[in-house]
């Protein structure tokens, strides 16, 4: 039994049915709306403490209609990690990562497919496929492995290697395009008619923006239901960010929220690719496409969103920001937060320590102001952007110690 | 506050003092023994359910005197998985992968290496050092950032490159060695008296198989206390077998285990690196090294383990058995997992389907028997054992769809 009732157009509030699939409605994404009331009235703060720390423990707030629908991986809670070396650097004191690289596949993604794959199920879907820049590949790939579905999945060719291999390793038919993320999103768009497959592209079904809303429910209990002041988000197509500020508006209809205050979140992206960041600053509600966009930040290498007008109607009501940081720096701050905290973040969670500088030396993010940063995905999925070349001991080489420990 | 009373020889029975650094006696490695009886008054199963849910939950049955002392990045237990695909392959009602892959770092390193690091910090150590066969220089280099400790990582030269560009990225001095784990060890052995630096070779410190030994609490747990028939366990330094029969044992003390019955431990080899199986198979308690060791499951290429009689001993006392696998067939149980269960298992994971199959196939494992198998780290980290040349669509090229599925 499901809580939802209706499906809304998130440009113009139209109502459509949720008891079958739905995809876009003139071409833009849909909410997924609840009975909150009756949310309320089935699940309490005390019953969610007590249940398994996973993603469905959040279970009335979900759209499966069906237990046996889900598709699971174990997708436990992430960690919350306090990180005072990395926010004094930058003279903050309430830093943390929330690492998301500790689920399915390494990666944030897992999220949002675990939730599409079942909601698929749950349609009696089997065939699916997915345009990805990066990690979405992969999770796709194992969770729709795990339900037995047949996948399709089309990648710009100079993705990073490992995001080529995991999709091939979980049995989905993988495509290599001469292109970007939005020429993957045409293949998937064209494929449609011949093949009878379900397109699980980012925003284009309702249901990944309802798994990375786990996230903004995951952090609002971690933090006793007191949300911290900034939310650091990379951003490629949005819908974490579009699902955070989901996740706290049901939690504040709910009643569930300490007080009224609500995270300015910052849309992070690189220079190499921004195009929310300049709809931001020219104070568009719409994004022209980014030309020429490169980053070795995979994930937020997407230079039209379907999603744009939402991402930046959640960062403008939060009285958040869209920030572009220098992609010739991304390593450094990767560095950095893998030497001060033991945290290997993703090159996009590296630019949110780049924005996490910039804010910081600008006064925007004050001193005390409690920050989260997220990890998107694990590091060691980008050995393109780790690579170093290592410094070798031959047989029978007499080290010489204290050269070794001071190089 | 600890309940340690003493260290223990695990060759002689000798008793060290716990309040001191202690590494080996007599070269050979030593047990952490407990005020059992005192753990059995302050900790109920009652109250560990109700934990948070990481390793430190069974605090009482840890080392750290003091929670100050924890080095963390927030250590979750693993997801227990069903596979009933999986085991449906080999005649078998239920099979389950531990995935130890959503630990931080993506590998079950983080375990004990996390123990190390704070029983390290507790005793006032601020440099370390560990020669690697794999992941388990990513995760000390994880923990001594996280502790703001120097580290040290000796890794044979081909060690996958993702092992090696995590070590570096995390702050660790990284070098390659022309040889295997054992010249790495040597050079640790070396360096130590020129250096001072804290040697966490397998089982060259007590504490590290401490941290493994909550891979077989959580299994206990996730079993309610009632444990499997068979354990498959990829087999290098052989800690983590250790360390889950220690486990059992201190658990059926505390009166904890539903009944009497001990998984059969499977320790499961390549046959391209089994000094283990062979001495197993010839009734010896040591083994002897194996010469020209290679496999592409790098984290069992492991010629000589100082805790062999350790492993030999915990298999045989629990009715279980060593096996070698066929080299040339790693990739394909990696395949065969990844693609029924959507798991992507790394290479000693896929060692241990190898050994599903042959052990299913010769009657050692019954359909009914509970079997579990322990995904010792993410696939994603080795790329050399999941490589692929994908299929490439060319700019404007017209795609023929049906050939494109049935490709």
């Amino acid at each position: 039994m499901s809580y939802v009732t209706y499906l809304e157009s998130a440009l113009d509030g139209t109502h459509l049915p949720a008891d079958r699939v739905q995809t876009l409605h003139n071409d833009r994404p849909l909410w997924v709306r609840y009975d909150l009331a009756a949310v309320g009235r089935a699940m309490t703060k005390e019953a969610v403490s007590r249940r398994p720390p996973t993603m469905w423990r959040y279970r009335e707030l979900l759209p499966p209609a069906d237990d046996h629908s889900i598709v699971s991986l174990g997708e436990g809670m992430t960690p919350l990690l306090p990180c005072a070396r990395l926010g004094e650097q930058f003279g903050l004191r309430q830093v943390w990562v929330k690492d998301e690289s500790q689920l399915p596949t390494g990666s944030f993604k897992s999220r949002g497919l675990a939730m599409a794959i079942s909601m698929a199920r749950q349609f009696g879907i089997t065939r699916v496929a997915i345009p990805t820049a990066g990690n979405a590949g992969g999770a796709m790939a194992a969770y729709a492995a795990r339900a037995g579905m047949e996948a399709f999945v089309f990648m710009p060719h100079d993705t990073p290697a490992i995001n080529q291999y995991e999709c091939h390793l979980a049995g989905a038919k993988t495509f290599l395009v001469d292109g970007l993320i939005t020429d993957c999103g045409r293949l998937v768009r064209e494929g449609k008619e011949a093949l009878g497959w379900f397109d699980l592209s980012t925003l284009k079904e309702p249901y990944r923006i309802e798994g990375k809303k786990t996230m903004g429910l995951e952090l609002a209990e971690q933090f006793e239901w007191r949300l911290p002041e900034v939310i650091l988000y990379p951003t490629g197509g949005g819908t974490g960010l579009i699902g955070m500020c989901k996740a706290f508006d049901e939690l504040a209809q709910l009643g569930w929220l300490a007080d009224e205050r609500r995270p300015r979140m910052v849309a992070v992206q690189s220079d190499g690719c921004a195009p929310i960041v300049r709809a931001f600053e020219s104070g568009q509600r719409f994004a022209e496409p980014f030309a020429g966009a490169a980053t070795v930040a995979s994930g937020i290498r997407v230079p039209a969103a379907v999603g744009d007008f939402m991402i930046l109607d959640a960062v403008r009501a939060s009285g958040g920001c869209a920030v572009a940081v220098e992609e010739p720096r991304i390593r450094e701050w990767m560095r950095l937060a893998a030497r001060l905290e033991g945290i290997a973040v993703c090159p996009e969670a590296a630019a949110c320590v780049g924005a996490l500088e910039r804010l910081s030396a600008s006064g925007w993010i004050k001193p005390d102001e409690r920050v989260v940063i997220f990890n998107t995905g694990a590091a060691q999925k980008y050995p393109e952007a780790m690579q170093v070349e290592l410094p070798r001991i031959a047989k029978g080489e007499r080290v010489d110690w204290r050269q070794l420990a001071s190089g």
